[in-house]
């Protein structure tokens, strides 16, 4: 496991994510360009298949079932959050649609979050192209009229958590081995307003200011008693559960749960869409300073000789 | 008790209540006329009963107790809403009362919050007044000078809800058959910013998201356990615990008190008041709408056939 | 203890402390003139000691640990909260110092707050110039760069909760009969909206709400169950645990840990610095009140009388 987690480190903010299981096989990232289609309908099955992410839509439940599968680690790369955003809006626009379960089809990992090799060594350009795309994700995802339910079936760092606040609901494993938490600070980076004010809203001003300095990962049993996840199942359950609990959330008319959605989430939403050239600006000139690079550098190399 | 509940949705926001008690005996509305002087005071007496409202003030100790007596559930009607806020001012500008138990005559039931009927094939006008005369009512107990205790002696979905949140504390019956909460969304329409304000003051932004989205009830334990009440007692110790625990309000000085209160709740108010008539457009638009009037109809003639 | 209690209600908030244990040992003020120089700087030792406030940092470790010394209650007098902020001043610029620990060296009482004889009988220039401090106390220590940790080793009421709730981890021994909150309003005053902020950042809106309209004083375990302090701990093990505590902080790297924490106070310390003057004016016409100033000197008299 120590191996798997240093290699998997490189390619997602899993940070010092020691007492939590990572998964134990590690890939390398496929070749495919960033200007290859990167999504397939077929209109008759209600499935795509991306190269990063399957959705399957049942008309008949409404439900999509988004499953990330991205190995090692399900990293949130510019290629990955461009394919959830062409996802996404095909979602939002199918009327047949009212709810969907975001899980991961990989052993052990929600996601890793942020993928470091968009950051690390890359152009202002790229940077900023990144970051717009981690912003389109949440937006498209926090702002969503459909009922969107996370089944966290693995550790789900950074940009991974994130993903999973964005949410309506989120169900996790009750493995204590897995870690979900904003713990970008343990990478010497810092998670931005918008993530902040995502948790706050979850786990209140005191429980993010603790988690968001200390950079926390918290095991399933902790982030369920903090209120970071509101059930714990069994792993095999997970989107079972999620499946099940939907019936709860369609039982109440589109109309009004959407407005009242809209209403709880609108102020944040509206706050960071008006900072939202601030907010690539100060990323791109924080995360391309010389000692931010030289730490990801020095923490990479670090991986690298205990690899070897 | 199912004919009694559907009977009594007709009156209030009741919604899909099924596994909390109702009242069993359901009266037709008195045909008192709005016109009518709602309000008779006895300065004897100290005590003023108007159709719908009971107040008994004890001069000697500083406490006043409304009783809600509007069969079958104390709907929130506009007779109801008027009588109410001029029962307010005047305990308001009574010095010889610090205090306000607020409780209800009728078994089983706190209110059932706001009147469909007044809301249900009505012109724009009257939309617009009732709506007005609620916003009068939260404003008036949200920031009374008054120490306000909600003795919560049934159950109490949506407006009834949102009468005990405007109270400075909340004692509840422990029946666990008694709901309480903002389950606007189960009858297909929306509670507005301001009751959500006021829940969100009350248990926080998540479980405020979760509650209005899914438009839940909580059973009397389950209201203690997120904070929605502050304190269950047996259903006949809710009126005489509101009373004992006056005398620990009134130990602090009314100035640092009152001062302290306004300062907590002045920003919530200053939010709705700045918005008051945007809120009245807002509700009158969204409620006169065809569908929401024919989901109205809809839900009450299904009541009539269930019941025929 | 009655006894104790009373005369150490002169000097600081303590105000109905009754449950909770304060200093056995009444010593009168020292003379020290407001003149003298408040702080004496070893650079050879990093030591200071002034005549309320002893500093001993540790270049080695990077802890700075801060011993408050004003007997008899450590009550925040102008000196002593002059002292203070001279002694921040150096401990923020100096770059061996990475963390502060906040401890009392008197026995039972972390501090009794605001020191009631700079409020009572005296010039309007004298209060705002004291309230002024209070304002410089919690600026300085809610903003600083430093890893703060209080190690409240006995009451904190009032003033002294703030001083601890500025911090960013709170441990205090786990003595029931301590207690801690902001318990303004038993003595007639009224804690000023940063007071209700920064509590409320730290416990939620509606139990700084119930807290601050009753000036509540939680014991020490009450104040763990409410999230008023994050620990305790034997009370010969507070700042033990403290300078071990520090170790969890100082593996973060500072400027990620700075950038979070500034995140999340930001708004706070922005509301309160641009509403400084008003609030200076806001205290100094309440607390020259006629009606506030009886309010002291009927306490103040009436504490004589009992002790007599």
């Amino acid at each position: 496991m120590a191996t798997a987690l240093r290699q998997s480190a490189k390619y997602g903010l899993l940070g010092r994510l020691a007492p939590f299981v990572v998964p134990t096989s590690v890939h390398g990232r496929n070749g495919i360009s960033r200007t290859a289609l990167p999504y397939l309908m077929s209109n008759q099955r209600h499935s795509s298949s991306g190269t990063k992410i399957k959705v399957d839509l049942d008309s008949s439940t409404g439900i999509a079932v988004m499953r990330l599968q991205s190995p090692p680690v399900n990293s949130l790369s510019l290629d990955f959050l461009t394919e959830f955003a062409i996802n996404m809006e095909k979602l939002e626009m199918d009327k047949s649609c009212r709810g969907l379960v975001i899980t991961s089809a990989l052993p052990k990992i929600f996601s890793a979050g942020l993928d470091i090799l968009e950051m690390y060594g890359k152009s202002p350009e790229h940077c900023g192209e990144f970051w717009k795309a981690v912003q389109e994700m949440w937006l498209k995802l926090y702002s969503s009229n459909m009922v969107t339910i996370a089944a966290v079936n693995g550790s789900s760092p950074a940009g991974g958590c994130l993903m999973a606040l964005a949410c309506d609901y989120r169900i996790m494993a009750e493995n204590p081995r897995y870690g979900i938490g904003l713990n970008e600070t343990q990478l010497g980076i810092v998670a931005p307003f918008w993530f902040k004010d995502t948790m706050a809203n979850t786990v209140g001003h005191r429980t993010t200011e603790l988690a968001l300095q200390l950079g926390l990962l918290y095991s399933a049993p902790d982030a369920l008693r903090i209120g970071l996840v509101d059930q714990l199942v069994p792993e095999d359950q997970v989107v079972s559960t999620a499946m099940e609990t939907m019936a709860k959330w369609f039982a109440i008319p589109d109309h009004a749960r959407q407005i009242t959605k809209s209403m709880m989430r609108k102020p944040t939403i509206d706050k960071m869409v008006s900072n939202r050239e601030f907010d690539i600006n100060n990323f791109v000139s924080f995360i391309t300073r010389d000692s931010i690079q030289k730490f990801f550098r020095m923490y990479m190399e670090s991986l690298r000789k205990r690899k070897a």
